[in-house]
């Protein structure tokens, strides 16, 4: 059966603070890994309880941070996330480049020594409603090779832009820097299914369909896929991102990005502190009047709409619109959760001491 | 035989200067023209003059526009290029640009009313020397379909990001968010050649190798090719060009842009004012001492020239290195200019009355 989303976001929200994490923070943590599973992101959403838990129960994370600005301008700073739980700092970090942006025009903020912080398209919505853009970025944990290499230096590094329209729903793109994201391999390997090839390649650098390769020393490929296709193109997003992550911000870059899995070790060579992430927020009237500008957003969505498919595709969408409907649909018929991970849950709870119905 | 620089440089700014363009601008115009052609880019060199020109004589483009401001804030900024040859407003926003990322960390300038630029690289290049990192976007002439369409509603709207390293050379991405750039479609087809799969559809939206499908209706694929391999992130990437050089500036958008050739018509619909063009500057130091960055950068770069190759495949190469390496090559071997395009600005110097070896 599945569960109603108010009741795992208030069991999300009983075990982060069972981690000794304050309930505002706690509150924010449940938003975002609930916000995932509306949206239809699972792979960011309850299946990640486990792994924060565990990087806690190890010592490896800490759940009541002294985020704090190490450095600023008046569009810029550079925050330290104390080794937090990722969404504490990101959502300071954001929260600082929206107040940026509504001093000066824009606000771009760099995070360093944070963690996993769920879904980029979250922090890059808080823009929305105070009428500016959101940008959101971070590195993430090494197992994609840059063209022509088999070695593992970059993360699946997503980009994530939140853009404002008028009578329409915003526009909101938010998409791993690769030809998939990682959650959809891990999904194929549970299912035993192949994936097309394009995805990944083996250790060797042959290509590859087993979506268990990333466990033989095989790696993911960059957008793009082939170099004949633009892979380099891929690979210099997935670069940006993590040069705005972590150079910019004092955090570890590529290979240097630590596990967000309590089962990996800590890695012994540091580059930095932690994960890094990017945040920026630009006031649509440091532009345009807000008018003029939601009016030409909401045309450009109309023309797009109207775009003609080809014969036996679907219609044209704008960014944003599968994980929208995905928000109306799943919190009316609610979130089901894999046997898997209710257990993963029913062992938190007991080790909590917390109610949890594994329904 | 090939040209010097120098030679065609002196050239490039007489004929723009027997538009009425003033000598500084010719000088900069000519600058972005020849820096296309050293760096390997000849699709946005020599062969693009006799647009300018063309375009001039009908009296679509400015030679001698009133740049100016019409909106900003401490860190951002809308400029109107008056209708101008494209690189006289980008010259002028990009320095905008970076002049407010002095004052406050970071500039962002949108642009309007303006025309083809030439090469994105070359603005993003220009924070270089200030020790900022460059971005610089377009949006350009629709020939590129949104994923599951056969309507032209995008340009190959190319994105440019330059990043000052210590000790080793800048890092710069300047890439087309299609799989390949439009150019390479133009040379396969001078030769003859078919191009692979994944490149471009015809009018039905069926696979094409026809380099010539744009002249019938075909259009450009974006990023990633197909929607299993990751097509929707290219149109995402696009469509954030689009909207950050066009609704931000309030140029036209997407379908609307207007050609960047005389040959084709002038469009009747309008959704704004000319092309649109988006530049970003962000200060190093505004986040990491300027020391600090550029040492982990140098550690960036040197941990990824390491990295392994795939048996067969070159080494891994830092965004930038291919066209740095044509520079030195282009700039002691000289230019070749095909015989086609001398043929044009031969024509073009008899016209103005300014000498031209058509060697």
């Amino acid at each position: 059966m599945p569960y109603t989303y108010h009741y795992l976001k208030h069991f999300t929200r009983q075990v982060f603070e069972g981690m000794g994490v304050s309930p505002p923070d706690s509150e924010k943590i449940a938003n975002v890994l609930l916000s995932a599973e509306l949206r239809g992101i699972s792979s960011h959403g309850m299946i990640r309880v486990k792994d924060y838990y565990q990087l806690w129960k190890s010592g490896r994370i800490n759940s009541t941070p002294k985020v704090k600005v190490v450095h600023e301008t008046n569009s810029t700073a550079v925050v330290d996330g104390d080794n937090g739980i990722g969404m504490i700092p990101a959502h300071f970090s954001m929260e600082l480049a929206i107040k940026k942006a509504r001093d000066h025009g824009t606000g771009w903020v760099s995070c360093r020594n944070s963690n996993h912080y769920g879904i980029a398209g979250y922090y890059s919505m808080m823009a929305l409603e105070h009428d500016m853009i959101g940008i959101c970025m971070t590195n993430a944990n090494p197992l994609v090779a840059p063209t022509f290499s088999i070695s593992r230096l970059l993360g699946t590094n997503p980009i994530a832009v939140a853009i404002p329209a008028g009578k329409h729903p915003p526009f909101v793109a938010d998409f791993a820097t690769t030809p998939i994201a990682r959650g959809k391999l891990a999904v194929a390997e549970k299912q035993g299914k192949n994936v097309p090839e394009g995805y990944i390649q083996d250790a060797k650098g042959n290509p590859s369909t087993d979506p268990g390769i990333l466990k033989k020393g095989g790696s993911m490929l960059t957008l793009g896929g082939s170099y004949k296709h633009g892979s380099h193109k891929g690979y210099c997003l997935s670069a940006i991102v993590d040069i705005f992550s972590a150079i910019l911000s004092g955090a570890n870059f590529g290979p240097f990005v630590p596990p967000s899995v309590a089962y990996l070790p800590v890695k012994e060579e540091k580059t930095g502190e932690g994960t890094g992430h990017f945040f920026g927020a630009m006031r649509i009237d440091a532009f345009q009047s807000q008018t003029t500008f939601k009016k030409q957003m909401d045309l450009w969505i109309e023309t797009f709409r109207k775009a003609q498919s080809a014969p036996g595709q679907p219609e044209v969408l704008i960014p944003g619109d599968i994980e929208r409907e995905n928000e109306q649909i799943i919190m009316e018929k609610g979130i089901e959760v894999i046997p898997v991970v209710k257990d993963e849950l029913k062992e938190i709870a007991r080790e909590l001491n917390i109610p949890f119905i594994a329904n």
